[in-house]
């Protein structure tokens, strides 16, 4: 990791991570390497515009609400301040952190998307401009452009972290989270925003439990590559490769997913109908053809398979499952899939993705490890643990 | 119900149940009875100030944000707008829809508090100044103040209308809900914010379960009073009492939701912290004295209970329970107790209160029917032959 440049407003022009960044963070910017051992005060941060700042605007990243001031911090903004942390900017999102995506760019590669919703929050502490972001993920929106920007990116356990002040999309899964440069920064941020204890690398080696081979068909090949070698890190360090059993295939929780998120997001976006973008329209349109009754039974039935998920993943210390399909598209239209991100926030798991180097030249895929519902301290502790071993490979 | 005097704003002032009331809105006034025939372009609605309306300020009962504008209208507001509902003003809230009471009267009696924390919503349809409102409930915030001002209150159940665009206090149990004076006009309401199907009133009678004996020794002796009363009309029109059996007693719930209720809405608060009155500073501290462990083993069982509730009441068409403790308390302080209404908020079934008038003079006390989660189309109907009956008296 490099030093941040001392103009963060010209190095964002051409990565376009922020929606509103005031002149006054170019005075002053990031501070430089190893941000966890520098203390809150210290530290910088990017928050993702559809979370609310007092005294920045909150655009959802629509045109619509460009300028639009609410008056008023979330939640986790009050708590990041009274921290010491200094909020430097808003960072973009999809639109109504759906899909629409933002003109931000991959900062590790210029031709390729940095993911989304949380798009800004990826790109600016890959480009070094803050050192940690705040993201939301109600699918995949925190992992999969943690994933492809090569940082670290962590969802919580559902409900762990307030949502006050948060625009909500399906509120059975939207949470907050935390992306930064490596874990013990983004335990630290975790402590602040979730109340977690201080990290604790256990000493490991840990039982990693790995997904039936069925379920990684639809992984690219780089995925399985990048699969195979986190294998091999693990196993060299001594981890232990634990078959899991699931109580249903990913499949059901994506289809589950899938109809809450389209029932709850098109009654969320009420307002938005005039003047939102085809694929937040599409939603919307899609939302409201579902039946209430089919609505609550999926409910029910994700009520009923959380507890049981629990019980599958208690079975060892992390499960390993990609961040991603792949490397992320090429272009800005499309911010790629979140099929393995969709089950587990269906499922209300913790979640942390590493970013894995390869072993020659080429850009990194993320590792993402998940763990029992409240198990977040404890998932942490093994991500720190797993960073260090993918750091000496 | 009489038809309403030709100027809300000068009648409000003796009430106080807008704290935003645009002299426009004194121009053209509430329609007069019978609204639920008058289609829904003639219906005026008041709107609890903790939902975002973005043509009104929102300032959430707090002195901190009086004037405060969001420019966005909740999901729920966009939702009336479209069904050409007329939004006349903010109605008063309790500060930060918790217990620190606004100054609003309660217009059956001057001398008592209307309830809260949709203490405006409540007072706005017992004085007639509109058709309907919007109050949100998290413990018992809609039950309790319609009770005691006479009016129908209906709190959904939980994740049937969309909270988007409205303050959260304990997003486990907020919910946004709907306060007018007859059940078809409730219902009507419901069509539009919750999508449920027309009223369909039964041929009856019904099918009440009761709480056990001892779930009563808290009540005052005009809700018991209340409750024989309405027992004999109930029974008198042919419906049949059944003894509820309960997975566990009330208090369970009760103290559930207390501790779910400080640990959420201390977090959702956090920015509110420098700036808040008594009952949201008692609340916040007693909630960051909680442990994380001891919240996540609360909403565990919780999420146990529900479907064990929900099967007890499926016994039954509806289950009575009392509104409130019993008459509305003296003075403005303290907006009464809502130990009736917390346990169904925790269990998250839709709950509806209708006013039962005494037999002679006095305060009519709110009689609260409950049904399953997601029965609410079924629980309206029965309300609506329960509000005959009553009505018949």
């Amino acid at each position: 990791m490099t030093t941040p440049p001392p103009d963060p407003l010209a190095r964002d022009a051409g990565i376009r991570a922020f929606v509103h960044l005031p002149a006054a963070a170019a005075a002053a910017p990031a501070a430089a390497a190893a941000p966890a051992a520098a203390g809150e005060a210290g530290l910088t941060a990017g928050i993702k515009d559809v979370i609310e700042t007092a005294d920045m605007p909150t655009a959802l990243g629509s045109e619509h609400y460009r300028g639009r001031g609410t008056g008023r911090d979330a939640a986790v903004v009050a708590m990041l301040r009274a921290a010491g942390i200094r909020i430097v900017g808003k960072t973009t999102t999809a639109e109504f952190a759906y899909r629409d995506a933002p003109a931000t760019i991959n900062p590790l590669d210029p031709g390729r998307t940095p993911g989304g919703s949380s798009s800004g929050s990826a790109a600016a502490v890959a480009a070094g401009l803050v050192d940690c972001a705040l993201g939301t993920q109600t699918g995949g929106s925190i992992i999969r452009p943690a994933a492809y920007c090569g940082v670290v990116g962590f969802k919580p356990t559902f409900g762990l972290v307030p949502t006050s002040g948060v625009m909500q999309l399906a509120p059975s899964f939207d949470t907050v989270g935390v992306l930064a440069k490596n874990v013990p920064l983004v335990a630290r941020l975790a402590e602040i925003i979730a109340g977690l204890p201080a990290l604790t690398v256990p000493e490991g080696p840990p039982r990693v439990g790995v997904l039936p081979e069925h379920e990684l068909t639809r992984c690219e090949p780089e995925m399985v590559g990048a699969l195979s070698r986190a294998n091999e890190l693990i196993s060299a360090a001594g981890g232990e490769f634990i078959a899991l059993e699931l109580p249903v295939g990913l499949d059901r929780l994506r289809e589950l997913h899938a109809l809450i998120n389209a029932y709850e997001g098109a009654r969320s976006l009420a307002a938005e109908v005039a003047h939102c973008r085809a694929q937040t329209a599409g939603l919307i349109e899609r939302g409201l053809r579902l039946e209430p009754a089919d609505y609550a039974a999926a409910v029910a039935e994700l009520e009923q398979l959380r507890p049981l998920f629990d019980d599958a993943l208690r079975a060892v210390d992390v499960v390993l499952s990609p961040a991603s399909l792949g490397l992320p598209p090429l272009g800005l239209t499309h911010t790629g899939g979140s099929d393995f991100c969709q089950p587990w926030s269906a499922a209300r798991v913790p979640a942390v993705t590493i970013p894995l180097r390869p072993a020659r030249e080429g850009l990194p895929l993320g590792m993402q490890f998940t763990a029992p519902r409240w198990q977040d301290a404890s998932l942490l502790g093994w991500a720190a643990w797993l960073e260090q071993v993918f750091a000496g490979a």
